[in-house]
């Protein structure tokens, strides 16, 4: 007989976030064991996001869609290919993106007469047709995102966190005046930290990138950083100010009021499926995933206890099926598990798919009108009265909802360090990572070099770096210019 | 100054349905000014979907993912990429799709081992990984679908009929038993059925295809099909039964209850935003879109009509705010056009978006606490008391539907011809198009040489062909098998 494989011998390797490699193992066997995704291993890098998975990315999208339509953002859809002399158009664009693209060189039978690149982000395919549809100062803004799949050629594979082919939206807008773009930027910037820390209970920080880490064409980047239990930061999303970088490159003008022609401001932002294993890694325990009851595809599962007597079965058949229709009719996603597995294989099958509250329905507890709420968060036991149950699991849903977000940003607050000279700075990556906050003087000398020694790399200038005074260089000594927020990244 | 393109001349071609070449212009103009889609030019046969016809889409999806999820399934995502060796384990598969297929041949700056398609459809990636995830009995069904961008490369291109690149479902199901699976593909089929005729007010035949006609790999493939105002057919949505076929070439297999080995059947089924191209030509007219209320971005446009006083403004915005809030509140999809153009400008411009309903809100109807309606399918003007309109609304959104529904079932019916012999079989065709039910006798030749004469193929041999009794073939004369709906097809 062929040895299991990890992810199918029942125990998950616990999730030892001291040790990368052990950590990666959880990571790994837990996604593929509670069947959100598996990799596609005839085309190295790419995956395939089950039912499980799918569902949770699902809720995610509204949760962001809403958003988006609620800061006035229409979707669309714009072609997958771009020929290679788009991409040309705007040099440090095509510089960032050529070496990861996949190109079609034939098609119908034929050999094309221009190379097409699959889409790894599509700021000239949006670029062409706003130079089209803008003509006026009435035209803008124009507030389009859409929902579509990319594909960068990545030559490490992790789940969701790098994959050659994700799902993501990016949204593009045009705007009059710098000032509106700005505004635009940092607006969305906004909803994304929203909703990773209402909808997934993550934690982040906002800020602007450096120049070495900013988006190819743009002339700021900035983004939110999550801090992952093995101490490196998570990039999950970020918004683009591309001033008239692209709007020069696509020659998108308009006439102004005045009657004079400029040329639009842009701006992008895009968040995708990355976010997903950012949460999986910062709520997940020994058991498996732990999902946030706003985005887990079930919130409830339902498991009932076996019984002795018919007249017991049916007590708890009909039990179970009114709460199922009390909790349905309360908006919540619950489900009953009547396969004919033993309750504890069931108890840790739907802890490994991190389902965040558990109900137990059986004859003993309703002898005492009592059903029985188990979190999966604090593994917190409670029994209450059939009457109350579906109003108390609401509750209880917001709890754990907030208690996630709680303990992740403990978590977090804990392992964001501050160091004023550079043997600090070192102790600490070498011995407990996280976020470090420390003066730098502005020079991408110093900047790289720190990478090179530490691995940290400055992952944002934090939106509130003044409130850290003024200081030195951690690195060079020399008069700072700001604080910035250091870690390594994924 | 450059002469203006005809789609922003401010009139429509007429909608000339007896023209080929005027049907194609009103629609192509239709789309682009109404803003529904643009063509790509830099890359042949591929189009944006701008957001007002992006917001049909998504209106449409909701309408079929409600019923694939109320029959069971569950989405997912797939790999977009296809290795050429995957293609090639179906036989009759690759050499339906090997000629429109894309190819990757480089990517990461490299050249690939093997070359990469983009999918033209997914059966054989479901295939792999079937095969993977399905073990036992205890495992099936598998009902999966897709929400997905597929590129077939074609030579000839019109909006959303026939693009290289396009959005579909694709469902793709795994079950014990063929008639499980036959069961599923009628289930689906008449998913599809349901959905065009209720959502998109689209009566459409049911029926199988011929072998001539069939998904390439299927054992039996079945759609649905809507007669457009040109008298040509539309085949708006497909349905395989792909018998053992695809398990045999993936070998997907399960262990039964009685410890046997065996291949699964399985399914496929796919709708596109073909269907939207469908919809579009069916009740469109010469000013533009005509919407169904179901699917409309916007189902009631709110005009405002001027006044010359200061009071007279302010009752007019506030009767058309109270209107909108309970329109919203009755989950009506209403906005109001505030903008400084004329009412006449507004009408057009909101008659060629297709908006069902328009209401208008002006000084000396509100004088005696009116309003006035206008259908935009009929033009049929009413006038309606404040307090009501609102519930007047929504019942006349309904007559709209049903009102669209009914009038291309007359005109489908009126234009459904029966021929017994070949002359007028011919003459129906030289003469006056539509579908034609006639006797045939199972031969392909016959099939193949009443294409070549007369441009009409099989579209299917309708469900209720049995109703038609015998008689010979209109072709050969021979005994026929079945009767059958011919149609030239689009």
């Amino acid at each position: 007989m062929a040895t299991p494989q990890i992810e199918s011998s029942g125990q998950l390797p616990p999730k030892d976030a001291s040790d990368g490699e052990a950590f990666s193992r959880w990571y790994t066997t837990a996604i593929r064991r509670s069947e959100l995704a598996d990799y596609f291993e005839p085309v190295g890098g790419t995956m395939v996001i089950r039912p499980y998975g799918f569902s949770l990315w699902e809720n995610m999208q509204a949760g962001l869609d809403k958003r988006f339509k609620a800061t006035g953002h229409k979707n669309a859809y714009f072609p997958l290919f771009v020929p290679e002399s788009f991409l040309r158009r705007e040099a440090e664009h095509v510089e960032g993106f050529a070496p990861e693209v996949a190109w079609v060189t034939h098609a119908g039978g034929e050999e094309l007469h221009e190379r097409l690149a699959i889409r790894p982000t599509s700021e000239t395919i949006f670029g062409h047709f706003y130079s089209k549809w803008i003509q006026s100062w009435r035209d803008l803004p124009v507030l389009i995102n859409q929902w579509a799949n990319i594909v960068r050629w990545e030559k490490r594979t992790s789940f969701f966190l790098r994959t050659t082919e994700f799902l993501w939206q990016e949204g593009h807008t045009a705007h009059r005046t710098a000032a509106e773009a700005q505004e635009e930027t940092m607006r969305m910037l906004g909803v994304y930290a929203d909703f990773a820390e209402t909808e997934l209970a993550l934690p982040v920080v906002r800020g602007q990138k450096t120049a070495a880490e900013r988006f190819p064409g743009a002339v700021a980047t900035y983004s939110i950083e999550a801090l992952m239990p093995d101490g490196k930061a998570l990039q999950s999303g970020t918004s683009h100010f591309l001033g008239q970088n692209f709007a020069k490159a696509f020659d998108i003008t308009f006439l102004d009021q005045d009657g004079a022609r400029d040329f639009v401001w842009t701006t992008s932002w895009g968040m995708s499926t990355r976010i997903l294993g950012g949460m999986i890694m910062a709520h997940g325990d020994d058991s498996g995933l732990v999902l946030p009851p706003r985005v887990a595809p079930t919130q409830v599962i339902v498991v009932p206890i076996p019984t002795r007597t018919e007249a017991e079965t049916e007590q708890v058949v009909d039990a179970v099926n009114r709460l199922l229709k009390e909790l349905d009719a309360a908006g919540v996603r619950a489900e009953a598990d009547w396969s004919d597995k033993r309750p504890g294989w069931k108890f840790n099958e739907w802890e490994l798919k991190g389902v965040p509250v558990r109900l137990e329905v059986g004859p003993r507890d309703l002898k005492n009108d009592q059903v029985t709420l188990v979190r999966r968060d604090t593994r917190a036991k409670e029994q209450v009265g059939v009457a109350g149950a579906a109003e108390r699991i609401q509750a209880l849903l917001g709890e754990v909802q907030a208690g996630l977000f709680e303990r992740a940003r403990a978590f977090r607050d804990e392992n964001t360090h501050t160091a004023e000279d550079y043997d600090t700075f070192k102790n600490i990556m070498e011995n407990q990572r996280g976020f470090i906050r420390a003066f730098w003087c502005g020079s991408s000398e110093c900047e790289a070099r720190i990478k090179d020694e530490t691995r940290a790399t400055i992952r944002v200038i934090p939106e509130d770096a003044e409130a850290d005074g003024s200081g030195v260089c951690v690195y060079c000594g020399q008069p700072a210019t700001t604080s910035a927020l250091f870690a390594q990244s994924y």
